[in-house]
């Protein structure tokens, strides 16, 4: 049976994991130091445990407990109960649908281990939105995609934000950081993927053209701003561009990998 | 000349319009009452000016001012010019790099109008977020599509948010509300356009299919949370879908649109 621990006090110390969750920056360091993340909403919480992610508490409003109550039983954590009013409190907003959980983070999966019988992944250079990670591992998944691989300084996917645009793909997808950033395109090479950057520079080819009969692919995408480093343009097997519009700068991230693993899920 | 109007509190009244940007309720409200709309961001400011909108004000940080002094000097409005610390006592949050503009919203023009001479439209229903609708705007535009139809309670695309993360493709892109929800799609038929409404019910052809060989060609688009209403799927003239990997649920909507504006493009 799940340890319901109704609370009065939305200072309670215990609830100290859910604090501020609008302050990106104070999330970030305490997330890292106590290697932690939040899920948020009754199906993405769901999907964490189910996933295996570890539990440290829940934190819950009193009408999500029968719901999920196959999920608060199946562990030892603690359940904090509090209104919904009281909840917002705590967080600082209002928290979609007032169902939350902190779990342990994981050590990362070697390279190795979650290119393992891939076909298709996607590499993500230094995407800074959150919102645009957790797009881009749910397109991947729905589009077929098996693996995401992360730039040493690409934001981090298990952040509150990413996992809920993303819809929990971030706990089913493999996925991990690379540990080179100048090597990591020529290394896929080396493993036996065709790296293909997507980018608007000059020698493009559009991005059918450039899957075309490609076995392993990995298809690499830049940050919002600038777009992908000069090194990892240069370093890809190949540079693609969807056809745009006269005119028009460029398509959100998220959408362009959603057309991109369209295009390469029917090479 | 720019009028430059040096304002040394934030409380001043002549800074109404851009109050508390980050409570969605009473903007809209606000927004609606004085038929205005905000602008964000140097690049946006200066795209909705050049598109013809009239400036109610200009609220800026000084260092905005050289880069934007063409755009300030074409009109008469008063430009408050305030330091960016002030800027977001007033705003009530870090305003993405202090450059904002109040301007008066138009008249809709009529569907006729919108549909003249367009090729390929987005109809979208009940979108709820702002951000996506942005989204639907910027891909659409980027991969060529002629104009977007809303119906009557889809998101606001003038909204602050839909506009910034449209790129201000909202301004060039012709867009109108649907005078009437029941009828709209029989009635873009009559007007001789194929009607696709992208669903995952269980007569869709695959996306590409159901595109091929058509001349003027009308993509619906359904809310986040239920997707189309049934009116709305049971009157298109052809229901399709972008074939998703197993037991993944659905697309985002902004997503979803990008990879089906990409398949309508190479029709
Ligand atoms: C918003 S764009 C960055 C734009 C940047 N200013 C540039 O010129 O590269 C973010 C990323 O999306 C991808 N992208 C966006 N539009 C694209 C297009 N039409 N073709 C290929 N990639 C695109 C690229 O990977 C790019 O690095
Ligand atoms: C998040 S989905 C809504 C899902 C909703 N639960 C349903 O079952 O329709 C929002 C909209 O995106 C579009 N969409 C998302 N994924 C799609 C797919 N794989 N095929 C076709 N349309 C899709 C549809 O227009 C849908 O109404």
């Amino acid at each position: 049976m799940a340890d319901l621990v109704e609370v009065a006090d939305p200072e309670d110390p215990r609830l100290a994991d859910y604090r501020d969750l609008r302050d990106v920056e104070l999330r970030k360091h305490l997330e890292a130091e106590h290697g932690l993340f939040l899920a948020e909403g009754e199906k993405v919480v769901r999907r964490a445990v189910e996933a295996g992610y570890e539990a440290r508490s829940f934190l819950m409003a009193p009408r999500w407990l029968d719901g999920l109550a196959d999920v608060l039983d199946a562990g030892a954590a603690p359940v904090y109960v509090l209104p919904e009013a009281l909840i917002e409190e705590v967080t600082g907003f209002h928290v979609h649908r007032g169902a939350l959980a902190s779990l342990r983070r994981r050590p990362l999966p070697d390279l190795t281990a979650v290119l393992e019988g891939a076909r298709s992944v996607l590499v993500l250079e230094d995407l800074v939105d959150h919102t645009n990670v957790g797009a881009v591992f749910r397109s991947g998944a729905a589009l077929g995609f098996d693996a995401v691989l992360l730039a040493p300084r690409c934001a981090d996917p298990l952040y509150r934000r990413s996992i809920k645009v993303g819809m929990g793909a971030v706990f089913s997808t493999p996925w991990t950081r690379l540990p080179d950033w100048y090597d990591a395109l020529p290394d896929l090479s080396r493993r036996g993927f065709t790296t293909v950057a997507l980018t608007l520079g000059p020698d493009s080819v559009p991005i059918e053209e450039a899957v075309a009969g490609v076995d392993r692919l990995a298809l690499v995408l830049g940050s919002e701003g600038h777009g992908l480093s000069a090194r990892w343009e240069a370093s890809a097997d190949r540079r693609a561009v969807i056809p745009m519009a006269a005119g028009i700068d460029s398509l959100n991230v998220a959408a362009a990998s959603a057309v991109a693993c369209y295009a390469a899920a029917r090479r």
